[in-house]
């Protein structure tokens, strides 16, 4: 091939390459989406949140909350605390971990909460308590990003009396 | 370098570099794949979907169904529907979310589905009647794509009488 | 363009290239990172699995045990057997739906393990039971890999006498 045809053709692959590249690199940096509720619900979570190629995604294990008074009789209602303290627990047991991970409560990206219901409130879920705790962390100006969620009343976890379970997916 | 010689790199460089270009667009390009269930099973679920590398994965918020009879007593039976009823409601809503993103059940990847006991039914889940919703919108001729699915009875929804939250995961 | 300018252009864009094509492939090429549990915690979990993009992500549906006496009364213990053999019947068909795709339980990212109350254990659900099977696939010689787990009491699943549903997302 003479010089100026191969030329053109190594400009036209490096260019064409970079311009490949470049949209690539694009792709990667594509940012998560957080589609709001429908309808103007402005309740604190994402209906849903698009996560593009090239993130990285974190699955993290479910989180139970530290015993309020270890010293309290076991699976009491002491020993625990309600629903809104046990949920400020898992969120700080979470956060501990996040820090680790050089990661904040901004990357999660779906939540599942899992309650058992509260004797205290007639056998059902204190849903009320528990967002009394989530929304310290979710939906604030300090950290407005929500995560897709799915909250369900269970029959039970791992430790009587335990109340809150806390499961996050995060992104980065 | 004499000129040859640099040509000779600069054309391996291009080539190689356009060679790697075509082969990672083709490792984005590649598909999901459906893994049917073993022993020619043919329940309308996938037993595993794979989503490749180079994927958007969107994380859905559990979808509740809309009040049947919003006039009814708020909890009751006459106020929610039945698990099939709420189901589809469920699914409407789903499908309404989805279209706001471009997106349709053909993307759905994974499913959780949580049932409530119905006092209807002895308090066991409805699974034949969810059957009954989901079987209209998966497995059909028009959108065979089956996706990976778990459902459980849990023991209580965030409303009273709530008998179905449906999660997704999709892929686009 | 004068040929020495030009020859330097297309050396930078091929290196330019080939370098941004090192760092890309180097991304994909990132490893599973599974992130032990604070405090020194030996349970045998992850407290959280990274995946780095360039991965595949596979969602498995939940899986049931096989019946253990297929001839006893429907959904009694001896039909179903306990706990641990439930979890353990559940493990062998996860593994055959793994060897099918070419994956093995090192590949498991992340883990949602559903038990319903044992009435031999006071209607609590048995863990220690399903940690006597868990522990022969996870956190052993032969498979060290740990995954991201949540583990819940539900109120039933599809079958009466059903204890175990272990639902895994893998990565490869």
């Amino acid at each position: 091939m003479p010089y100026s045809q191969s030329s053109k053709f190594l400009a036209q692959a490096a260019v064409g390459g970079a311009l490949a590249l470049a949209s690539m690199s694009a792709a990667n940096a594509a940012e998560v989406v957080r589609h709001p509720l429908l309808g103007g619900n402005t309740f604190p979570i994402a209906r849903a949140v698009e996560v593009p190629a090239g993130k990285t995604i974190i699955f993290h294990s479910g989180t139970t909350p530290a015993p309020l008074d270890p010293k309290a009789e076991a699976g009491s209602a002491a020993y625990w605390g309600d629903t809104k303290t046990q949920a400020l627990s898992a969120f700080a047991r979470i956060k501990e971990s996040l820090d680790e991970m050089k990661l904040t409560f901004g990357n999660v990206a779906a939540m599942t909460v899992y309650l058992v219901g509260d004797p205290a409130k007639g056998g059902r879920m204190d849903f009320e308590g528990f967002m009394a705790a989530y929304t310290q962390y979710f939906g604030t100006k300090e950290q407005p990003n929500l995560p897709a969620r799915s909250t369900v009343q269970v029959a039970g976890l791992v430790a009587p009396g335990m109340l809150v379970e806390i499961e996050v997916q995060l992104v980065k």
